[in-house]
């Protein structure tokens, strides 16, 4: 018992240190003795975990999806906000945009890696979408919601924010963004089913950024 | 004049043989030789137009995005289908799903090519909008449709359909699909804001696939 959580715990390092090189140093630039130096363990070690450096990142890209997850339930606890607001608050919190995260978001969204943002986009729904189910199904309960395929428009509103905003599918310029975020909310307001401006409040914030 | 147009030609020649090839072939075993051959021109004809195998593909795939636009504007122009019918049939028929493509379509989505589906998503994204503001401006005029934001609706369910249903964001079973196609169109509906259960019928062919 004792030996797994060691074996645990050692990983755990060896993905703090690497993700600490890439964000620093580009995932490029950094070397697999780039991270065996600052672990302070042998080449075996490291090989013992992982078989390559491009799995280590792929290990660090699931541990962002379950960063998001985490922050999107505490987020989604709180039951001083609004339900809708809630869920909406949710969805946005967690993408990945912690503090140097863009080095390694950058990373995943060079074209040469779009293997590793197909990896994020079906961790992340796969892991986002039971989140969101049941204050979903409880804004159903209370009539707030209105929808027959609760499931899918999680799913939808989860696939669009990410392809829209965090994967740039559009490539929109930086000015269309106030409208493009105000057209999405709108779009999931319609979606689950709110009472038209339920999210109006939440929606205005946005417009204020332009 | 004639030397443009013959460069034109020479290069569909190219294209067309290479498509041949790759769908036969497969893309991997496809070498610049074979295309060669079939066509009858030198390697240096070849690198006049194309750098690259992989440009070739990409060529392709910019001529599938082509082609599923044309099929969508011809559907779009047969007034005798209702007009939100229309559109949603357009949307489907403009994915790329004609003879032998299958080959190719397995070469977009190996998670390699990852670089390939990008490609292909945000040159669809950008040829199929436009080509359906006009109806779905047509459908607000006509009070069918009620949206604010007209374009974000498009790309919306443009994004929507391309991920869920052309590129297996979810990896859904089989079994799944005529619910998650009723879920997709029960979406679609409310984004576009018609009358609810304007789309019903049309739906309902879906559900007789269960």
């Amino acid at each position: 018992m004792k030996i797994v959580k060691e074996a645990e715990v050692r990983k755990q390092e060896i993905l703090v240190a690497a993700r600490e090189l890439f964000i620093k140093k580009g995932y490029e630039q950094t070397s697999i003795n780039d991270i065996l130096k600052i672990v302070g363990i042998a080449k075996g070690t490291f090989y013992y975990y992982f078989t390559s450096k491009r799995e280590v990142l792929e290990a660090i890209i699931l541990d962002i999806v379950e960063e998001g997850a985490r922050k999107a339930e505490k987020i989604l606890k709180d039951k001083s906000i609004p339900l809708v607001n809630r869920i909406m608050m949710a969805i946005m919190a967690q993408a990945p945009e912690f503090e140097g995260s863009d080095k390694i978001k950058e990373e995943l969204h060079k074209v040469e890696n779009a293997k590793l943002e197909r990896l994020y986009l079906r961790a992340m729904l796969k892991r986002m979408t039971p989140v969101l189910q049941e204050p979903v199904l409880e804004g159903i309960d209370r009539d707030i919601f209105h929808m027959e395929y609760p499931t899918e428009c999680i799913e939808s509103i989860l696939l669009l924010g990410h392809m829209m905003f965090d994967c740039d599918a559009f490539q929109w310029k930086m000015e269309d963004y106030p409208r493009k975020i105000q057209a999405f909310l709108c779009n999931a307001e319609r979606m689950l089913g709110t009472k038209e401006g339920e999210l109006k409040e939440f929606i205005q914030m946005f417009g204020q950024l332009e």
